[in-house]
């Protein structure tokens, strides 16, 4: 048995990969065997994560098997799915125990929190990369989808934005915080939570949603796009962290809450008539702006100025030498 | 837009994501989402190949693309599954037009022969590599495993074994051959053709399969431990092509046959009273062995002697240097 068959074995054994609800096959088989209940449809999304490109390199690999994991729940969270299995491909360069079985806690422990198994995948050698699929259930016609945001509907996102994007300085050591400011944005770049019951709360609520990845203008863009709209985000209800604002102070922290990436926090599309049962129910949600007729997305200052940035978007990838 | 950012709009416009039966929503969103028939399972594989270990770099984009998707398609029919759809990480180092638009209309190609379809996958930059996962639908209890073997039943391949192995030296450019030699092995290596009519045939007949991508002694040891039994396979019964034999003489060949790897053909095992039906159907089923009790894979002579190598496997991927 050659030492990446090894590897598969390894991860056939880890408690994720020990079946579940929905899971009629795992690991070992030529394919998994999924069970979706009548009813319901299969939610799928791919993520892939290269070294030096998506995360640096030498980096933690517990803290990148589980925030790997997170990123790709989160596209089941945005959909109003109920997770059910994934699965992983992993290239790697060399086999390093210490790193795999690190690695492997990480997903673990990510795994188990969002209720999702692992049921197949690949490992190969090569440069240092992964891919996940992750699938979830949710009942026909329930999706939510980006498509369906109508004029008058409130824009609101899930929690305060720009934590994981004001990380990065701390994440690449190029700068240092006191424990009470640097423990929650790092906790918030390495441990995303997927928004997985505020996405299933929102089902027959939300008209449209996605989970912010390339921040929040940059995504309200794609709302816009797929539902033909306009979409204006009034900049000074951005709910921003104690901590980013220490951090960075106000207009930074303002410019990585809409164009930082990497929050992996819900960004949606509401009537007003739903508003109030939803906080009445506790559920962490920020109306940050409105849906107009037109198209494209708007910033306007208090006054309403539009101070709409030139750049919009964060480049997700950087350019390799 | 950036340059990434256009390939997923080029993937997006591709004849084979067009949509089609089961596929609910395709490319544009966080998810896409497939409908699962009812009395239906969905069967799930994922491949991955890196650039230098599974395939030679530079290659042809067009073959490449081709032959990627029907590998992944592969593990479909092993487990008699209908295809469905699938998904693409793609990952490059650089965006070149004409590289991307070769290897589309290669996925494309093979796309359209399998019916499945394109409903997502991301691309990113970073050293070449490509991911596929597959879906199928299977009815409920139907899907062909590995662990249904049983003593008695006949082992069993589904055509002529090891013209992929035997081109490779003409794809790595080692050795010529003339075309009337070259062309059939080449063909075998560049687009092998998933055997999915055969797997959807074999559903209730056979009573384990798989794909050989690894050579027919290590696939079948895939058989007799997931099913507990010892496989014979019988040398002389081997079938092997007229290209094959002219190329590398009938001792090679056979060792291709055996060791090689990437045929994707099916190996199953059957209850003898399920052949003659096959074969009055025009099913191409070659018997090759037998299921005892017993366990590992022993191959015979004609004499009965047994002649089973030291080294079964074949290495998927090269050592890097």
């Amino acid at each position: 048995m050659g030492e990446f068959e090894l590897i598969r074995h390894y991860f056939a054994a880890a408690p994720c990969a020990q079946g579940g609800v929905g899971v009629a096959l795992g690991i070992g088989d030529d394919c998994a065997l999924l069970t979706v209940p009548a009813g319901e449809q299969l939610a799928i999304s791919t993520d892939t994560l290269v070294a030096g490109v998506h995360f640096a390199d030498p980096c933690d690999p517990f803290l990148l098997g589980q925030r790997s994991l997170a990123v790709a729940v989160s596209d089941l969270a945005a959909m109003g799915a109920t997770p059910l299995a994934f699965t992983l491909a992993l290239t790697l360069p060399t086999v390093d125990a210490d790193w795999l079985q690190a690695f492997a806690r990480g997903l673990n422990a990510m795994a188990q929190s969002c209720g999702v198994r692992l049921v197949g995948g690949d490992t190969t050698r090569g440069p240092l990369s992964l891919t996940m699929t992750v699938f979830g259930r949710v009942p026909t016609g329930l999706a939510l989808t980006r498509s369906g945001a109508r004029p008058g509907d409130l824009l609101c996102v899930g929690g305060e934005l720009g934590n994981a994007a004001g990380a990065l300085p701390l994440v690449l050591g190029e700068r240092t915080a006191e424990p009470a400011v640097a423990e929650p944005l790092l906790a918030h770049y390495w441990s995303p939570q997927p928004q997985l019951a505020l996405g299933q709360a929102l089902r027959g609520k939300a008209t449209s949603a996605l989970d912010i990845s390339d921040g929040l203008l940059a995504d309200c863009g794609h709302i816009a796009a797929a539902s033909a709209v306009g979409v204006l985000i009034e900049s000074e209800k951005l709910p921003l962290s104690k901590a980013l604002l220490t951090f960075l102070g106000e207009p930074a922290a303002q410019a990585a809450a809409l164009s930082g990436g990497d929050d992996y926090l819900l960004a949606f599309t509401l009537p007003p008539a739903e508003l109030p049962q939803l906080l009445a129910d506790g559920w962490p949600v920020h109306v940050v702006g409105r849906v107009v007729a037109g198209q494209g997305v708007t910033l306007l200052a208090a006054d309403g100025q539009d101070i709409t940035p030139a750049t919009r978007g964060y480049q997700h990838f950087r350019e390799t030498p």
